[in-house]
């Protein structure tokens, strides 16, 4: 472990998991939850909780700002827990001389994203600091989801399908591109979206045949099946042919030699389920705005257990390693 | 209203008051609830919910750092709601560069914190931002906290007590010492610390006697006034000789040229009761150590409705204003 914070510490890759690991839930301890979201028991059924502190800098980005992608960030987190998002909060650190007209339109964004993702932001916080101490704007979201009581997870075995409802890479490449003033990157938008409405519908139909959700922000789609087949004696295999990548999507990260499967997302749900229903779900996903390209892309495998591989469209195996290092930094 | 972010957006004055009705809220929408926690239904029964972010400098300070700054605040915002605090999420913003011994130290006085106010730290988030955008850790807690049925509140009226649970402006000062390395300031300690504990006790025994509670933090015992008397058809006159202000805290102020009502507590809760009880309150709170040194300080009155105002010593009237602009940034 270094002895100073580096980058990389905050990329959601191994340093990450390193530093919350062996310092952070070492000392606050096991009361905290691993997932985004922590599930509560109060007096009167369940509850899930998350925070995210929002960082992005350029503030505004093709697709999105700020204030969006902290609310549905906060949505997410709390969809994939499988419950229904219902409070928001909104702490704001921000640099003394920010335009007025900056802060008002982040936050008619945040409301137009609360409204659309049906959550109240309920309770807030704002703190001004000395220019040059925040970057423009800070903002912490954090979340309430009510949790109903539903089927008992199965575990994931091999076979089970891995599933996402669209297009890789959009957010991370969308800012990069607009932070670098990629003029050719026309076309590129962040997917931020929320994403509860989706899982709702997919819940509601195949809950017994779902194993896992997560929405693979920092780190990427390969930084969460990392996570997913370390605690696993299985693999996850993805195949190249099936990744909806966009041509977009492919020329900046080929141009900044950058993977797209480690490349943040901002409305994407990766599901693992029963091969059986895999079909089915893809279906009922295509039918909601947010799922439009949903698509199966791999499957949990035998081979390779404790690993997530990429299967080649020339017909190799490619590992998908847990990443160190951070790809791009502060694009959430 | 400025066109741009002034320091004093920041402050818990006018300005900042203006900043939430005129700019947040009307945007954000009158879901966002006023006090520093917002009170929720959920399907279970009711929960209080609040976010605060903490960007104190220096991050340690005689009596406290960031980490225990960070937990009591979000402690207290729930308990003087009258909710019993249970989770706490924990978000921060660290600056690359920061010694991982520095986060450790303030990790464990979260921990520390959390023990001592029996809540839960259950989740959290990291980011990491480049040098010179965090001035070494910015950290959001929200929390959630259990409300029980209470009494039906009483609205406040004249004759009404107003009590605290100790000295005034500990906080401020021991930081803005620190900061500016006043090395006369020996003895000066921030008085931060949990509030879960004495108010549970106060009210457990005068709950139908309790008018309000609320944490005077930004702002101080004077803004806290002001923001009580502006909704009534009353005032509220503090008594100076009662007023229990350390000689030290005394000392910087005279110096620095501040009044120690307008500065920041990190342990104290204003309290209005009904007048036949308010002996017997502060005695209640004087059995707890956060309540050691518990006074009544004033009362509610028909004279001056709508404003603030201090019986000096000396026999006259002073008002205290609603400040515009802030006395102490970023002791909190």
């Amino acid at each position: 472990m270094s002895d100073r914070i580096l980058a990389a510490h905050g990329s959601g890759g191994k340093l990450m998991n390193d530093l919350i690991e062996k310092v952070i839930r070492k000392i606050l301890g096991d009361s905290v939850q691993l997932d985004d979201a922590a599930i509560l028991d109060t007096a009167g059924g369940k509850i899930a909780f998350t925070t995210d502190t929002f960082t992005v800098t350029p503030i505004f980005f093709p697709g999105g700002d700020i204030g969006k992608l902290a609310v549905n960030g906060t949505v997410n987190d709390l969809a994939v827990l499988g419950a229904t998002p219902r409070f928001i909060s909104c702490g704001m650190v921000i640099e003394e001389g920010l335009d007025m007209e900056v802060l008002a339109r982040i936050l008619r964004s945040m409301r137009a994203a609360a409204d659309y993702a049906e959550v109240s932001i309920v309770t807030g916080d704002t703190k001004v600091v000395p220019r040059g101490n925040a970057d423009g704007i800070f903002i912490n979201t954090s979340g309430i989801g009510i949790l109903s009581e539903g089927a008992t997870r199965q575990p994931i075995t091999p076979g089970d399908s891995i599933i996402i409802n669209g297009s890789i890479g959009d957010h991370g490449i969308a800012v990069m591109a607009e932070r670098n003033n990629l003029s050719f990157s026309r076309g590129l938008h962040s997917d931020c979206a929320p994403l509860n409405r989706l899982i709702a519908a997919v819940t509601r139909d195949f809950a017994g045949s779902i194993r896992f959700m997560r929405d693979p922000t920092r780190g990427g789609v390969a930084s969460v099946l990392n996570e997913i087949v370390k605690e696993g004696n299985f693999g996850a295999r993805l195949t190249e042919e099936r990744l909806p990548i966009r041509e977009e999507v492919h020329g900046v990260c080929e141009l900044l030699g950058l993977d797209p499967l480690y490349v943040a997302n901002e409305g994407k749900v990766l599901l693992i389920a029963a091969k059986e229903v895999s079909e089915e779900i893809v279906a009922c996903m295509r039918e909601i705005t947010e799922g439009a390209a949903a698509q199966i892309i791999g499957t949990i495998t035998d081979d390779f257990p404790g690993r997530a591989y990429l299967e080649t469209s020339i017909g190799g195996s490619r590992i998908l390693p847990h990443l160190t290092e951070e790809q791009l930094p502060r694009i959430c």
